[in-house]
Parts: C-alpha cells; sequence; structure tokens
C-alpha cells in the first residue's frame, strides 16, 4: 500500500490522525518511534534549519528534499507544507507532481499571496482571491499521476483577520475544487473560533487543526467539534532550540562536557537513529 | 578580516579556542549566541540529520552546502569536517577551493581510508599510510588561494588501536607537509592517551582535542597539556534529540500539547533565530 | 579586482560589451574562450536543461547553482538572469546577498509577475506596477554587501505590449531606485522599437538589448542608438539542439558513430574544456 | 510497467538496445525523439557540463539529481553510470536504493578505485581486486527493493591494459555476483579485443559495448559478436561543444546574430522540448 492510500486510511479508521513537525529525516524517525500517524515537514521548521525567515525565500527544491529525505527514513505518511504551492497553478502541478513522484503521501497548500509570510508574524497576511485559489487546487488535483495523493488546501481566512464565515465559504470552494481535505488555521490563543469551525463544517472531506497558539486545546475538544487531523507543527523543533541552549549554557559554564553526559542521548542512540548497520555497533 | 584569518588569530591569541557541532544554520546561530568561538560542521551531525550512517554515503556537496548555510548565518568562523577529504588528492584539493570560496575558515581531514566509518563505529577504522595522506594535505593547502585559509590534519591513529608514537609520527609529517594545525582523535573513555600527545608534541602548530568519549576531560586540563583548540562535536544534537523525544512523549501521553508550552523556546524567540524582519515581530 | 568591477570597467571602457546565454559551466567556458567580455545566465537556458518550461518553476537555488558553477569555471563576468527576483522585495534582497557572495558579477531582474512566463510566450505577460518593482530594486540594491554589484532592472513593457513612453518611464523610475543598468526588451522582428528607445535615453546608465527575434540588428545599429551591452540569449543552447539532432539521426541512420566522429569535439578538446590536469593527457 | 521492466523486455526481445549518453533532461528528451531505447546518464558529461575532470569530483547526489531530471523527462528507460558505486558496498547500497527509488532503470558500476579516472586519461587506471568488486554487485544485488532494477557489472580490465582473459575472468565472477549485465570496456581504436570478448562470452547475461575510440564498429558487427547493447556514450555533447563554438565564432566575426539563425533550432522547438504548455505556443 503506498503511504498516501495509508494516510487516505488513517483518515477513514481513525477517530483522530495525529502529525507532528519536522524539518529532517532525525525529526521524522523520532515522530515515528514516538507513535504518530504522520510527519508534518514543516516549511517554518525547514526554514528556521536554515537559518532564514518562514517567507517564501526558499524554493520548492530545498523543501521537497527535506520531505524526501523524511520519506526515505519512516514507514509513516509525510504530510509536506508546499505553502502558496510556490506560485500559480502551473507551480502547484508542479508541485503535485514532484511530490507524489517521491512517495510523500500528502501536500497542504495554502490560500495566501505568494511570496508568503509566516502566519504567525505580524503584517503580511494578504489571501488572494478563493477562485483563484481554487484554480490551484485543481491545477495540482489535475497534475497528479495516481489516485490516492492528498491535496490539502489550507485556509488562512483567520489567519487574515476574516471571519469564520469567510473561512467557511473558501473551504467549501476548494472542496468543490477538489481538495482531498481542508485544514483552518488560526493564530488565537483560544480555540473556540476553530472549534466553531469544526462544529459547522459539514462536509465529508476530513479536517485539520493545528493548535500553535490555542496549544490548550484538546484533542478530546477537537475530535467533539469534528476534527479528523491535528498537526503539532514546530513544538519538536522548540524543544530541540530550548535543549542546545541549555546544554551550550552548560558547557560554557563548566568548560567541560562532563555536566552534560547523563542528561543527553548517547551515541550509540543516534547510531541506531541513523541506521548504522548493526555490525559497526559495539554489544557493550 | 576573513573569518580564516579571524580563527588564525584566535590560535594565537587564546589560550583555548572552544568549537561546538552543528548540522545547520539554526544550531550555529545558538553556538555562536552561547559565546564559543567557533563552529564545528559535523559529518557525524549532519549525516544524522538525512538519516544516515557517518560512512561517506553523502558527497561534498551536502556537507559544504551545509557548512556554507551555517556560515551565511553566523559571524564567527566554521571548522567543516570534511572526513578523508573525500578521496585522493584531487578530491581534497577541490574541497580547499570549494570551501574556501564559500568564506569557510578551515576544513580538517583525516587519514582513514575513503569510505571512512564513524570513529567510534566498533570497526571500519582503516588508515592510509602516512605518505598518502601527506599528499592530500599537500594537494589542498597547494590549491587554496589566499594565505589564511586552514587546513587541519587530524590523525586517526589511536582510533585504529595504534599507538601515541605512531600518532606523533603521523602528526609530524603531515605538518611537515604543510598541516595548519594538528586534531588527535581518540575513543578511550579516559584522556590520558590524548593529553599524552599534547605533553609529547614540540610543534608550534595548534592541537586540537575532541572529547567525546573522554568527555571528563577539563577544558583546563586540555590547556595544560598544550592543546589551543577544543571542540565539543556533538553534544549538541544529543541534547536536541533528548528534548524532542521528550517532548513527543509528553504530547502523546496527554493528548495536547498543553503540557510542553513552558519549557519549550517561543515562537518569537525562532523568529529572532532566522532573522524575521523586526517589524514581523509583534513588540508585545 | 573583483568581477562586479570588471563589469563596471567594461561598462565605462568599451563601446559594446557582449554577454552570451549559458545554461553551465561547459557553455560558459566556451563563451569565454570564444573572445566575449561576459556570460549570461539564462533562465531559459537553465530551465531548458531541466526539460521545464521557463516559468517559475525552478527555485533560486538551482538557478544559483547554475550560475556559481560557471562562475567557478570562468574569470569573465557572469550576469545572471534572476526572472522577477523571485518574489517580493525580500526575495530581491536574498538574491542579491547570495548572488554577491557566490562571486557573480551582477543580477538581472525585471519588472513582470511572480510567476513569470517566457517573454516570447504567447501570453501570460503582466507587469507590476513601476512602483511596486522599484521596491524590489531598492531592496537589492540596499541588501548589497559592497559597491561594485551590479544590478540590473528589465522592463518587460514592450514584451506585454505597452509602448515606448511606458517603458521609458518605467525605466526611469527603476533607475531613480538605484538600478545600475536597464535591459529593454522587445520580441518584435524588427529592431525599431529598442532603437527608438535608445535614442530617447538619456540617463547615464547603462543600456542592454537582447536581440532574440530581431536578430537582424547589427552590433553597430546598437552603438549608434546608445546601447552599452549586447546579450546573445540563447543561440548557443539552440545550436547544440540543432548539432545533437544532426549526430543522432547520423547514427541512427548508420547504425555507427563512425560517420560523425570527424565533426565534432576530440575526447581531447572536452578534457581540456573541463580542466583536465595535463599529466592524465596524452601527449601524442 | 516499470522503466526497469521495461529496459529487461528490450534486452529480451531486441537484437541490439541501443543508448546514447545525456547529461541533462534535454539531452535526454533529443535522445528519446531520435528512437533510441535508453539514455546513457554519462558520468563523463555531466562533469564536463560542471566543468570539472572525471575524476570523481561530483558526489553521488549531483549524478542522481541529473538522471532523476533527464528520468522525468522522457519515458524511456535511463542507465545511471555510477562510476565506483561511490565508494565501497555500503555506497553501492545506497546507491542502488537511491536510483530505484527514483525510478531510474539501472546503474553502472566498473571495477575501477574510489577515486575513479576517466578511462581515457592518460594513467590513473587502478582497478580493485576481483572479489573486492563482486562484494559491491552483491551489495547493491540484496539492496534493491523490486525484482526489476538492473545492475550493470562493467569491468575496466582492458582500460588498465590488462587482457581479454583477465577481463572474462572478472565478467564471470561479476556474475556470479549477481550482475544483470556487464560492459566491457575499452580505449583500442580497433575494435579486435572488444568482439574477442563478446565470442568467448558465453553467459545469458546482456553484454554491453561503448564504442568510443573504436568508433569505426558497426551494429551489425557487435551483435555478430554478442553483444545486446551498445552505448553511444559521448557523441551528443561533443556535437554540441562544436556547434557551440561555430556560432560563437559566427557571431564573434560579424558582429550580429543574424548569420546564425537559419542554421540553429528555433525558440519554438525548444518550447516544444521543455514541454512548455500549447496554449503558450503561438500557432502561427
Amino acid at each position: 500500500m503506498s503511504k498516501s492510500a495509508a494516510l487516505r486510511e488513517h483518515f477513514e479508521r481513525r477517530s483522530l490522525v495525529r502529525a507532528v513537525g519536522a524539518h529532517n529525516a532525525l525529526g521524522a524517525k523520532l515522530v515515528e518511534e514516538s507513535g504518530f500517524e504522520a510527519v508534518w515537514q514543516s516549511s517554518f521548521e525547514v526554514s528556521a534549519s536554515y537559518g532564514l525567515p518562514d517567507a517564501s525565500l526558499l524554493g520548492m527544491n530545498e523543501f521537497l528534499s527535506a520531505a524526501a529525505s523524511m520519506n526515505r527514513a519512516v514507514e509513516i505518511p509525510i504530510i509536506a507544507d508546499c505553502d502558496t504551492g510556490f506560485g500559480g497553478p502551473l507551480n502547484a502541478a508542479f508541485a503535485a507532481q514532484e511530490y507524489e513522484a517521491r512517495g510523500i503521501a500528502a501536500i497542504c497548500i495554502e490560500d495566501k499571496q505568494f511570496p508568503k509570510m509566516n502566519s504567525f508574524a505580524d503584517g503580511g497576511q494578504h489571501l488572494v482571491p478563493a477562485d483563484v485559489f481554487a484554480a490551484k487546487i485543481e491545477a495540482a488535483k489535475a497534475a497528479q499521476a495516481g489516485s490516492d495523493f492528498v491535496v490539502i488546501a489550507r485556509t488562512e481566512s483567520l489567519i487574515a483577520g476574516l471571519t469564520v464565515d469567510d473561512a467557511l465559504a473558501r473551504a467549501h470552494e476548494y472542496v468543490d475544487s477538489g481538495a482531498d481535505a481542508v485544514l483552518i488555521h488560526s493564530k488565537s490563543t483560544r480555540p473556540d473560533e476553530i472549534l466553531e469551525f469544526g462544529r459547522r463544517w459539514s462536509r465529508r472531506v476530513p479536517l485539520v487543526a493545528v493548535p500553535t497558539t490555542y496549544f490548550s486545546v484538546t484533542e478530546a475538544q477537537l475530535i467533539e467539534a469534528g476534527f479528523s487531523t491535528v498537526i503539532y507543527a514546530n513544538q519538536s523543533i522548540r524543544a530541540s532550540v530550548q535543549a542546545m541552549r541549555d546544554v551550550l549554557a552548560t558547557i560554557n559554564a563548566h568548560q567541560t562536557g562532563a555536566g552534560v553526559e547523563g542528561g543527553i542521548s548517547t551515541m550509540s542512540d543516534l547510531f541506531a537513529l541513523q541506521g548504522m548497520p548493526t555490525r559497526f555497533v559495539a554489544t557493550s
């Protein structure tokens, strides 16, 4: 079964599909071993790993390479964050072909203008008209070779300061244009608008939530409101930044690495995550 | 002043130059902000980030791209781990040209056979004859365009189970062939052999230690034994793995992201590390 | 002297700077050995080399890699075709920084919407307002580190069916925003509109023409009309396609390679272009 | 049917499978439209396109990217030139996995030492022992996921100055280790040794010839001697170099592009090769 088919089966059978963000194969392995159903290849994380703002500065190839590297490393499906689809309908169609050809289960594209600005930035949240975005969804769906590849339409309506009504109208249009799932994003610190959207949603396609600012929401609440997928989009990289800072400060303060050794993963641990052939790993 | 010149000045003026391993620009930024003098672009870390064993599976271009991305992100010098120099003398010369052209301060090449196996692996530690490696050092030094670029010769003599005498003989030959510094590696859990090497070393070029297995060593001990540089090569990525595992387990257990929010870096933190233009960062 | 400075000196001293299009280092070497002053890294050619339409499907990184590879191979300056600047002002600024850092002498950005469509395509020629494009030029110029790096503003006014008056107004605004040179493009089969533009141009910055459809124009005519640079943008790749087709047809027809050997470059020729160390090239 | 399966069917059904060398998607398209059965992704050509000697300076990723780009552009199978397999058995296994995953039909690896030197260079032709190379073949075959992927063993025995007897012994060992086909290379200006090898070959796996120096050989002669595949490895790029030189010289001499227009491919031609959507191509 392809990973796209596996993801579709998850949508069918599970009360909630849980994905976690990553930016490289190592992070994807950790998501898999922790028991989540999918990996979110976050463009925010990939941009951060390059030390660059999440503002369409990297091209499709850098994101695709990251997603493909993750996809090689894990058995679970990758959901690739394709921002605006990298331009217009030709770009979205090209993305669908390229990601599908690399075995990526799903791409997610959003209805902001290219170049996009990160959704949690203060400003720069400009939508394209709904029909302009619907044409991208149509182009992506028409371009895929098989029937299983998943195209998720993400509306940034609430991010842009518009209403749940507007978001619902957009989402309906995107589903009518062929979207296989809808992601409704929010930067509210409370889950209210997301939960309202979920309760008012009546189409059969899966609904996806990304609780970053409204982190207090529980999976039970999301399920109750009709969501079928949750993405913990960036907690992992944020944990790693904190941990790296701490270990660097400790080494710096103590002028030795002795003090950090007990609290960090071992070399053997890393070897296992790298898939080192077992004959090269000491058994002691 | 070029970063190569800056690194040479550090070697001259400081009792100890301290570098920390990283595999991407984000990690490099954290090393810089923590006050270390240099970043070690670790091929172990880069390989791990791809979910691949540290065994010459990636090519020079992947390592160079990582180093160049780090170099763009920070002001401090990058010391690039170039494994065996990626092949023979032509490869080492090509590496010197390419890394120097990208503004990387230093490359480090080692006297193992290509393809190399990670030094802490159980097996696969095969050296090339000293004169074969010396020819690579000569080729690299002859290829550099300016006078500041730094080529560090790393001997894996102790890793291969040979003696301190052998390691010293090799290191002398490499310095005679033009090496600007010597890295003596060890997989002992005690620093004794490294400290002995340092005390018996009489040449004027800087000496570099990498306390991974002998983590109990202090910077004071290294300085006392004559080392001028220490590389904490992989503690940062190992800290990040532990932290990502912990946060994933917590989310998994609690079925919400609420419980992890307090212990991880904030989005604003990440924005700052990414160099997000300040007009897009809310002041509240 | 940097290549940017060399290009500026060419603009100062020569009656006409002549650049020829290429898409890889081999093509760039041929342009250099033929005595031209610069190489045009054509995004049309690079796209064609990937078998893709010239429609912003490739990202900055693919174009930059091609330009950097060319730049390593030749001593003459590279003028990089950066299409629309890959997005908005942040993208244009990023491009200026990255191309400059790689030693590319000049970038050229144009006033079409992203994603762009090749200028000779039938349709898809949509301009951005002049002030929107001027902001990109300003951003690019503000981002460069040194003073020599050259940013060429290309107006597609005539390509979009507008008048020479419109093109002049736009070009003036772009120069006021900091453009170091102006490229006026045309898809007319006659040079009249280009020559008119040149004769009516009174600013001191260099003027660039790209005679693809109006190929009958002579360098003397361009000089007379006030142009300081001509780019033969794609003749080389078009010659190579014709030649490859011919040789393939001959092999196919004769069922041997014997018939083509006399009319193609020799292996020794190629070795020399590759920079093969001379000790590996037989002298016979 | 996969392209690997298609290539295997060609081996079964055709008296001679004919492949032609290319280094990018454009060249691959021309090979396909000329009616050949396969494309040879030549590492010599790819290196030349980067302006670099064919001496293992580029890594697997650059060659794989070129092969994958070609593979996307054409329907016919790609046979990828993987030099020595990029190192040892782990590298060869990794290559098999990566090329197969990208849909490449076949890889070809050779029994020279890494780093290799181009077979027509004067010197640097050092073989590994037969059993060392056989282990790489075994590793590659063991690593492939499906049953159709083709691994071609290339012996450089004659290139290294050894006898046909030696070449046969090596080829037998490689087939015993799982090679799906054998490529026997020669730098003789006469086909005699190749034809002798073919006549003395009795195994059932396909035999491949690469008539570069012995270009006078005919396909009929190769078939008669028992070869099932011929690769015209580099004639296409050598034709393109000659043509680009000619057109550059003409432009340079005449100071106009007018004189070359009639003898080169048209822009419409190139648009078609790029797969430009037809709505953007003028019908006139």
